[in-house]
């Protein structure tokens, strides 16, 4: 009998809850973006430390396979960007938007276009996430314009980007119930990312015609940035965001308002957060491993000031609650119609709970519920979560984790159900 | 007899020269946005230092008076902007870009814009400039959507940000000839600027009508930003731009082929400068204090790399040259049509030299040839200049210097008369 | 009549009080030191920023001149110590001292040695505090080790460091009743400050003789750094010290146990400073303005946790008691006998009055009860205190300010009276 | 056939060569330090990242068990400092030393000693290379001064420090020719190790009546430090030092002058590094593999400076020569009587090149001649190195290579040959 009971139409959509069962979820491998990481660039770039590449390439083939043995569909970008890249279409939108004079710089704008277009649609991809160096632009296309470039930096001076926190699928948009966000990223380093996605969601079969909540790469949005690693669809009717250094109000309020108006939630609990690198999303410090059941990093989830969002009848169509006192943990089990929302801490003496929680020990990401991946290297963390019952599937962390993200930022799910308690 | 000849039509215009008798220039006075720079907020607002805004705004003023008694006309920001926000045109222009969702975020949009609606002309004008805290609004505009503000940082988060680095006038717009740009800046606390001055030369009677080369602050330049500070329409139909970490080559180009197409320059001389907080601007290393005298840095001159562009009959009308191993110096003077380019080097032994070119002691403003006005502190450059002939009005630097600007930053020349040589 | 009244034998001696009558202070001027701040010098020499050294020369003979119009007697360092090297025997103390092979180099002793010896006693003190760089080595002295010191830096290496911060008197040497301390500094920049002193209270007519309560520059002091900005005796047989970066439990519990072994203070009330560059010393943020008024800076001092350490009879002499929950000033004001310590805030609103706060706004010195000198900048503060019926005399602080220290800071009592209350 | 060939006495001693057969090293197996690197001390600890100590453990013993399958002796220091602690005499100089008012405070030595005291040996060792936390101390030897300690920092302070860097054993003592010396480390969190060290060489029966050249870890050197990273003694007399940040030419010149009094070497070769963190020392940018061939970073080699050392007959006893511009590699290549001395690169293109140093890739630590061990990330200069003929033995580099040190920075060889050439 098969482990996963024979679906009948309609197939299933959209996010439902963050630990019930994960159908499909996009990732991104490792590539060419990492091997641009230098000790001088990373912290520009977001990244702690350089990586072993190939290392980081195995093992995320590995945290695949565990997801894909577990019956998950994976979508990879690399994949999907290549197959649109295949599509004239798609591959006109992206590049006429990515190589203008504002980027590249005028003087160099053709040589760049016509060397991308030389590209077929993997290798244009690769390049896309990658990025491309002013000296990688082939000699015969090279012009005096290109010295400009290089002298003013000292170092190549990129005529594309590198995306190394594509990673990171999870920030760069979001399923909320039927619909999605195409986040406005806080970094300037990130914000590429958001075209990308969205070219794939404009063009390629798998992901256009979706519902969009939110977001558009193609607009300043001002202070108004949302990372999906403070987004947490929790289920009944109950929607999580972490208000933090890179997710605003400004941002907060918008999505709350279009969501209200298309009735896809019920309230949203925001946690505000203090201002702490260790504490940048949400989902550094909070994730659910099971119906009931979250790990946490008390040292700063206690710190956490709640607000609730509801709708009301108002000209905003919604109103405001500022939780006060009352702790982040009591108001999200109460939204979630839980008795109580039992806690896994990051575990052991303070530095190794202070070191799990750095290691992304309590970013975990369900495969259904009660079934986590986590990283190896929190071994006390992950002890604790089995003694909770919850069952504990590792994958190695020692260079993928060098970006400061765990298995619950390198999914963005696509389907998953809700779940019933 | 008069000073100054009479002048018979039509008045003078433009700025075509860096020492040519200045007519009219635009500063900005310390105020509030001065007031709010403290110990943890002054580094994100680009001043070294905290000041003593009464003590700057004498210095300031002595600063005009110093200007005005030689003959020149000083246009004050806060005045302009106060008597454009009078004009009911140019108000709801600007708070309807200023007063957003994307900004105030959704909730307070109302009654931030019902509060500052309140303002005359001039405290509306001291209120941009000089920003407002969340906890400014009045109590009776404040929702439960301010208590979302406070909680997102701690201190007080700005519905307008405050916007000390108006003082230094000379970068956000610079005329070069009958024209301006209003530029792009490089750091996201000046941004606003530009749109401060955008409303100015859109409405303002002073100032509307002006032929605007490149730049509008409601369009996105990407990595095209430029700063005036880098510019310098020495005469002679050249133009120096420093190309540094806040003026790009993105943007230089495109100003480039604005310029040439309109046949308001010939050569544009590129100084690609070393990647130094020392050397944010070529004006922090470079000024002119006479027809053929600079005073210079030394130890970041000798290392500035020169690149010529110029109208070029291809389809970007233009042609880059590398000035290879050729002095910086020597290439201004040959493009000016000087045999020779005189220096006054930072005076002093090595710490004396280090210590007044960061205080400003490069950073020279001439009124007339060889009259310029420099901070007192700067004693030993001082002299030198006086040695070469110089006139030297000095000003106190205690406090203006703290923004690392001296004259030549806080003065925006709106005209000023070419010289011959 | 006179307005002091005739003292009669004996003479007055020692530092009894905060704000009794001050009689006898030492002061440092500034001078070649504070030449040698450059941007890329002065944080490792714990400065804010360069300054303009004859403006501040011109500003600190102000502060002297208003201590000495008050009947203060203003010892000045390079007097002091100029006149002892002198001194044959203090000179050769000192030289052997600090012209050895660990600190100069081999090769280059001899040389730095018989260069120094060649000048006369004010001229070797302008050096010995501010420093001597390997290139100003006369050239018939210098070796080929020279090259090496060249080499190992880039910019010249010191042979004596130079010691900007001996302006800052009150931190290397600290009087209690009627003996003093020769304080280990903290930071490695700073260490020889206290050997200079040594030799002043070793050899010199002014200051030898005196009783030393703890301290030693010739020992290794580990962890035990005490500094006297943290250090106030004052009176009614209590002392409070500021535990902070700078002034650790080392260093605290042994002096404690020396000057309750002396019979010298009957009570220590330690302030437990929160770890912040604004807080580094206790007077700081604290310093006493009148018999029973302080002003303070309530952002931090509401922070400080308290204890006490008094005599007890076992083997180290004292107990230690932990004040909990106690606010520090209602501690200070219980030790000190007072029915309540009243207090002057940092004035002004939230940005003010961190402003002010960090440009020394409650680093004020008493010149006797209710008379204190304070910075000129910080009036909204000055004008409180003058509201609470203090006395203030202002100097210029625009360049003297730059190190982060006020009035307070610059004066070492050495005769002071008691205060009854 | 044993591998090696049977030795008659006398037994092999002292280290003669870079390259020669490695007999025996000392090494340091991570362990409870490295448990408290946390994302808040690692900065201070002088590491980049916390490490998963377990797998640390797991890499480093592999890092053993390939040296000893090549015949190496490998010593342990926790198990060499674990058998000195259980001989009295040598637990009661260390302890003496370690456990006083100025590192644990007044108050609490007896209660530390006595808590030490009831340790055996190796769990001494564990705790004097762990460190110990104030709140470590057992509860019933806790007093009021451990208040103290606790309010002080708001993390725990420790009565000993934990002392990471011991897992670079290279650095503390290095062994030149038939003697040692017990180097004065650059940064205060290392100065303990060779207290330890110095423990060892006096008391422990592997390592008493060793020959010690120079350095002392009871004294105070001042600017007097040397760390065994940039020290090599290539042999035919010629010892190489890197002068650096680290090692001082305070220090050079001094074990130069006990070198040569000794008749230990003929001569030094200063190579002046730049100062960048990625060049901390020679060794982390110059590496022998063979006799005649060395791994070097050519982006920072490039541009050392080299001066030589050589005894004379003056005072002194040594002269210094400018080796002016002369390549490094060349003034090496002579001084060891080499034709030439071929180098590989760290290889790749210039992003990996800079991540390849930074990981250690020209950190190699050679067995035999031609045999070296280095870590498996950097798998082009891997694979540059054999391509000209090297074996290059991997060890696991992703916990290990976070306190930025290699193979050769983990030994302490202690018995090498010379090698012929």
């Amino acid at each position: 009998m098969p482990e996963r009971p024979v679906e009948t139409a309609p197939a299933p959509s959209g996010v439902h809850s963050e630990v019930g069962r994960l159908r499909k979820a996009l990732v991104c491998r490792p590539g060419l973006a990492h091997e641009r990481l230098t000790p001088s660039t990373s912290d520009e770039l977001l990244f702690d430390d350089v990586m072993w590449v190939e290392a980081a390439q195995r093992d995320h083939a590995d945290f695949v396979e565990t997801m894909t043995s577990r019956g998950v569909e994976v979508l990879e970008l690399h994949d999907l960007l290549g197959e649109a890249m295949d599509m004239p279409e798609a591959r006109t939108w992206l590049l006429d938007r990515k190589v203008i004079a504002n980027r590249v710089g005028l003087g160099l704008v053709d040589a760049t276009r016509s060397s991308l277009d030389a590209l077929d649609g993997p290798e244009l991809a690769r390049v896309l996430i990658g990025g491309m160096a002013t000296t990688e632009l082939p000699a015969d296309l090279r012009t005096a314009y290109a010295n400009l470039a290089r002298e003013s930096v000292g170092t190549p001076e990129y005529l594309l980007p590198p995306l190394p926190n594509t990673l990171f699928t999870r920030d760069t948009t979001c399923w909320i119930g039927d619909g999605l966000t195409l986040n406005p990223l806080y970094w300037p380093a990130r914000k590429d990312e958001t075209l990308l996605m969205q070219a794939l969601y404009r063009f390629h079969p798998e992901l256009s015609g979706s519902r969009v909540w939110w977001g558009d790469a193609e607009r300043d949005w001002g202070q108004a940035t949302l990372e999906g690693g403070d987004v947490m669809p929790v289920g009944n009717g109950t929607l999580l965001i972490g208000m933090s250094e890179r997710s605003s109000r400004q941002a907060i309020t918008q999505l709350a308002a279009e969501l209200f108006a298309a009735g896809a939630v019920e309230r949203i609990v925001v946690a505000g957060m203090p201002r702490l690198r260790a504490a940048m999303h949400l989902d550094t410090v909070f994730t659910f491993a099971d119906r009931d059941l979250a790990t946490v990093h008390p040292a700063i989830v206690d710190g956490i000031h709640a607000f609730s969002i509801r709708p009301a009848d108002n000209p905003l169509g919604m109103e405001v609650r500022d939780e006060g006192e009352r702790r982040f943990v009591d108001v999200v089990a109460e939204a979630m119609g839980l008795k109580e929302l039992r806690t896994v801490a990051t575990a052991g003496d303070l530095y190794a709970s202070e070191r799990q929680q750095w290691d992304s020990g309590n970013n975990a990401v369900a495969l259904e519920p009660g079934v986590v991946i986590t990283y190896d290297r929190n071994t006390q963390t992950n002890a604790a979560l089995r003694d909770a019952g919850v069952e504990v599937l590792t994958i190695r962390g020692a260079e993928l984790g060098r970006g400061r993200g765990g298995g619950h930022c390198m999914t963005c799910p696509i389907v998953r159900d809700p779940v019933d308690w």
